[in-house]
């Protein structure tokens, strides 16, 4: 089948911890109301686009899952194909799952703060198993064995989530399929990362903006047409990326 | 693996055009706000039961796929893997899709209509390539070529039900996997008529009631252990059998 392919990544909104302004990483929050009203432009975007995904991936997280149901639901598209997979879930983020940042950030001063929030490699302390924000006895991950994560830094995120695009995603859009990834601001990272060929410097400083549908024509060889990829709703987009650099300087 | 295997049946709600009257079919509609309420609470039922399932069907209809997805957001479970098909569709009801219930009876008499509405091997007139309530175009059911039917008959549904109950539903029974089937009245019905060996002419007089799981438990022959099997909520099952039950008779 021809190039070029179609890919679209979509950054799930605010969920209930972003507003209480706790650490998430693999804690199965719901999105709030306001992440709700995300995902649902998200679905007009993606109807106005006149793009129809054939096939959709999601992780295992519901506020991904949660986003997706609405978009689809709202351009029409629930029927289509969803396939799910740990390794779309956001950063595991080990010990800090369910703290506060700010007082996190004042405990541990705002240096190591970013360092654990934005290094390339530098992954926060690891879970407990007895940790009560631990996934260690969740039934979705109870075939992962030693591959469930206590925690990841970016550089994690990339090793388990390459080989899903690989193996996974890559043929899907080979055979001229539109990809739809509903997933989170970490793992879209990663695949960005990879996609535009970012430096480990530079992807510290890339921010995705949640609920705008980010389209990516990639050409036979599934790099990128154009750089970065195209919002669907550009000026959006660049606000939200703001403002989810300014989150990382907040308080 | 060993028998008992577990599969749950669960007919969607109510929807915006059972609320009209009108015939359905293989048109898209949503749920009403009944049928949205109906389904969270079969979440509720599931939730309670203690059963989780390991995968979940549905068929390619809106209203069916909302009724999972609520469902599963209630009990927790959205993270399923879920695969979809045409052939747990509802019975296309041919030309009768998208007219008046009551008028058709006016227009051809309560015999006929309960010829359309019951006959096991009768099916209505098939649907105009024209009609605006064809799926002609529709984009998913673009692969099926002479598959896609324009019009059913029980007997029908039961045809094009089989080979994916066959091949695609039993092997996942035999690994052992919970099962859960989110899908019409109909299509339920011809599954059950297969479960439970129903005859031809009991089958008319079957009815499931919507947004309360079907559980049947089937022994290693994926024969039901309890003919008919048990729903979550025995009693409003049996009053809500009742009420489809008065459907047919209404007006």
């Amino acid at each position: 089948m021809p190039a070029p392919y179609t890919l679209v990544l979509l950054r799930h909104g605010s969920s209930e911890w972003n507003e209480k302004g706790l650490f998430t990483g693999w804690v199965d929050v719901r999105l709030s109301e306001t992440g709700v009203r995300e995902a649902v432009h998200a679905g007009e975007l993606l109807r106005g686009s006149g793009i129809t995904p054939d096939i959709v991936y999601t992780s295992l997280l519901s506020r991904a899952i949660q986003t997706a149901n609405l978009a689809l639901a709202e351009a029409d598209l629930l029927w289509l194909e969803t396939r799910r997979s740990w390794r779309l879930n956001e950063r595991h983020y080990g010990d800090l799952q369910g703290k506060d940042k700010a007082a996190t950030q004042e405990q541990y001063g705002p240096e190591q703060f970013l360092t654990w929030r934005r290094s390339f490699d530098v992954p926060p302390p690891p879970i407990g198993d007895d940790n009560e924000f631990s996934q260690k006895d969740d039934p979705r991950y109870a075939d992962l064995g030693s591959d469930l994560p206590a925690t990841e830094a970016l550089k994690d995120v990339i090793v388990r989530l390459m080989p899903y695009w690989e193996i996974e995603i890559k043929p899907q859009l080979r055979q001229d399929k539109t990809v739809l990834i509903a997933a989170h601001g970490n793992s879209l990272r990663a695949l960005v990362k990879h996609l535009d060929s970012v430096s480990d410097e530079d992807i510290a400083n890339l921010n995705l903006p949640t609920g705008i549908p980010l389209v990516y024509r990639l050409d036979e060889n599934l790099r990128p047409i154009v750089p970065g990829g195209e919002y669907l709703d550009p000026a959006a987009a660049a606000a939200g990326a703001a403002a989810v650099a300014a989150q990382g300087s907040k308080k």
